[in-house]
């Protein structure tokens, strides 16, 4: 357990009983369409941030079933000839997608995988299984990021995270707009700064609270925060750091920031604000901490606490209440045929063939608040309809329109550049300073529109009729 | 991003920055002991299963700095001194657990850690991260074991689970009672089956279902379970499956079961059950899928839908909706003191001291509804008092006592046998079957009761009024 290799069998085993099904009946070289998209927006937000696209492109440039996963496969009864297939199984197919840290909206496809059928299907658990986990921290963290102003933000969850997911929370929090972690392997891979100060137990192993301030600024004499609140942050806590800072202030040196991670965090920021601010300290920043969320955070904000750095665990590794993004994965086209999936539930029923999907854009070349979903590159509608009910169009000629997936992977190789994650939150930034506010807020936010083409109603009317028709 | 080495830096920073206070201010040897432990129940249960540790003593096993680790906290700003200290660090303390699969009660020691003080600290992120999640799941697991009565459960969650812990979910699913998983990569780490059905896409692919249905019993002809609610349950997959399996008869084949994966499951799984029973195929098994979990199983069968077969994804791996264990890890002891942390909310207050639990056992070697924490292991007591509560105490001179931490790690090196998830398995069904029914229901369990010692209780106050007599 000590490294967890991300090969073949990280993947649903039906992915393979059906590659298996294909292959044997002749079926391995037809040509297959699938579409990532997901329904429901998390946390009664108004959009999505897109993340976790890279690793998806890295994973499936290295992706290959090792001989012990071809071994296990055996034992499940796979066929050897289907096996054989496996040993020399490379993704050779090609992505289209939304650009990472994209703002991103339900039922309109955000990468589209184009190969053959068997390939297509088999990166089917991995590519929901990550972006559905960074797209839902990042949207998270990008909520944070929206009302915590210019205050540094400071992922510090992987003590609850859930199990390694721990490592790519680390990733996505810094693409919605976080700006360090304490997380130092999600640190070291993401190229940023590990944030650390310290544990109550520090303070509780030293016969008193003093000598532990003191140690631990000697040994960082430039990057000491010191935890103020194991006894009495007022009467204890606060008073010990003033006199290491001027200890440290003796020496040429600065004292960091003071951390509060317990009672309430507006009456003490404030009250350790003026207490620094008349021993002079105008520049020891204040870290709290303790249960945080976007709400929290808000709510201090507007209280006027004097924080500096939010540090953030559980709520935003764990997407804490959604825990998941229902991203799904949809065949729509196979063997030259566009495809469609009924169902009774009519918002359930999936766009067929395939589609690019243009952002509409204003005069004033902001987002207006809507994406089209076309059938191909040369569908230029000037009407868009809503995905199901037939009596809601649109007019949309005034409004031009920006293309959004484009080609990120041609035959298995990675054909776009790498960008860090805090150059994807740079892009994200700019994408939501685009988005009017109304689609922003937290409470009932303005609802996003997706239309179709009058060509993609048509095909999928026509679909509908044919698969009715079988009956 | 291949592969994901659980190295050094699988940590927070700020176990390493109190390292270095530690190392510097010469109290690298000073001996400390901690404790894990969860403060609140999740998803409003009775218990907990406690599972992860293996994984922990796995990973410890083999725990180093790297150098790229030490390459990139050299960059970070920590000292040369102490990265040579880092770069020949292991683990070599020792470990004292309840065994993996025990049930287990909010704020007493689940394990306690011993060592010298900076080992002892910079294994907390990894020891809760691992805890934390794998307890999680396995005790979501356990629920849907409980009113699952003899039905098969299937985890299906790697698409939604929170990244790379999907792994870790298939472990602890099986801890807590499931028997198959279809993540590939999680069966094959613990040596169980993996199961596999089709997609919707699979049967989407085809011009039309029985072609679909006939391709995949081709391709698997001892193990095809046929998914029939694309187009029309009743009306086409049910009838076609039908046609399948009787093909299949005719080869000597049996049909090994249908999915449903929509709709409402108890009228479907009836009607699909008494159209396979007219055409004699009684031994075709029914699976359900669709957003299951603890409260619709039990629905299901209440409702005795013919359900041979549960499969459950997002509800299992997130731990919905909890989504984290609140484990924390505490400092007890340190150069030979016993520490606790005060807090003004009593409830808050650790236990301090090197600890033994012991479960109160009846006379008729069941499990009474307590444990006892006690201060070491010649702490025998005739009463146990509240942990908080200075009213409360209960006489337990009348009851046995099972001690529950036992050594599973001695100066780094695992000295427990390892067991294998379904090994586990077993041993937590029968703890669970000791422990009465009215801690087991969902609704307002009984709370289960943990006490502490006299002497405990006395150490306890003792430093109490030691901090208080310090403000």
């Amino acid at each position: 357990m000590e490294a967890l290799t991300i090969s073949g069998n990280y993947t649903d085993f039906y992915e393979l009983t059906m590659g298996q099904a294909y292959f044997m009946s002749g079926n391995k070289d037809t040509q297959a369409c699938f579409d990532y998209f997901f329904r429901k927006m998390p946390f009664g937000g108004g959009y999505v941030v897109f993340a976790g696209l890279r690793d998806v492109l890295d994973i499936l440039t290295d992706f290959r079933f090792t001989d012990e996963d071809i071994r296990f496969l055996e034992d499940q009864g796979l066929s050897k000839d289907f096996l054989g297939y496996l040993g020399n199984f490379r993704f050779r197919g090609a992505i289209y997608a939304s650009r990472e840290g994209d703002i991103i909206f339900p039922t309109r496809p955000v990468i589209r995988v184009e190969g053959n059928i068997i390939e297509t299907q088999i990166v089917e658990t991995l590519i929901l299984n990550i972006l559905n986990y960074e797209s839902l921290v990042a949207t998270k963290a990008s909520r944070m990021r929206q009302v915590a102003g210019g205050s540094i933000l400071s992922e510090f969850g992987l003590r609850r995270a859930q199990g390694f997911g721990g490592i790519q929370a680390s990733r996505a929090a810094i693409i919605g707009g976080f700006n360090s972690t304490s997380n130092v392997k999600g640190a070291l891979l993401n190229g940023i700064k590990a944030s650390g100060t310290m544990a109550h137990s520090y303070i509780q192993s030293h016969d008193d609270e003093l000598t532990a301030f003191r140690n631990y600024a000697n040994a960082h004499p430039d990057n000491s925060i010191l935890l103020v609140d194991t006894y009495d942050t007022l009467g204890s806590g606060i008073p010990n750091a003033i006199k290491v800072a001027r200890e440290l202030e003796d020496k040429g040196r600065k004292l960091v920031a003071i951390r509060l991670d317990s009672g309430d965090l507006a009456y003490l920021a404030k009250k350790s604000r003026k207490m620094l601010d008349e021993a002079g300290l105008y520049d020891v920043k204040i870290v709290a901490s303790n249960q945080l969320d976007e709400y929290l955070i808000k709510s201090l904000k507007e209280q006027k606490a004097p924080i500096d750095i939010f540090g953030v665990g559980t709520s935003l590794v764990t997407g804490d209440p959604d825990a998941a993004l229902d991203g799904v994965y949809k065949l729509s086209l196979s063997g030259g045929e566009p495809r469609l999936k009924i169902s009774e539930n009519v918002s359930k029923i999936t766009l067929p063939g395939r589609k690019q999907v243009s952002r509409l854009i204003t005069a004033e070349d902001t987002f207006y608040g809507g994406d089209v979903v076309t059938l191909d590159e040369n569908d230029d509608p000037d009407v868009m309809h809503h995905p199901f009910d037939p009596l809601k169009s649109l007019h949309i000629s005034h409004l031009k329109k920006e293309p959004l997936l484009t080609k990120v992977m041609e035959k298995g190789k990675k054909i776009s550049e790498d960008e860090t994650p805090s150059e994807i939150y740079n892009y994200s930034k700019q994408r939501l300073t685009l988005l009017p506010d109304e689609f922003k807020r937290f409470d009932n936010p303005h609802v996003y529109k997706i239309g179709i083409s009058e060509n993609l109603k048509q095909l999928k009317s026509t679909l509908m009729e044919k698969y009715r028709s079988k009956e």
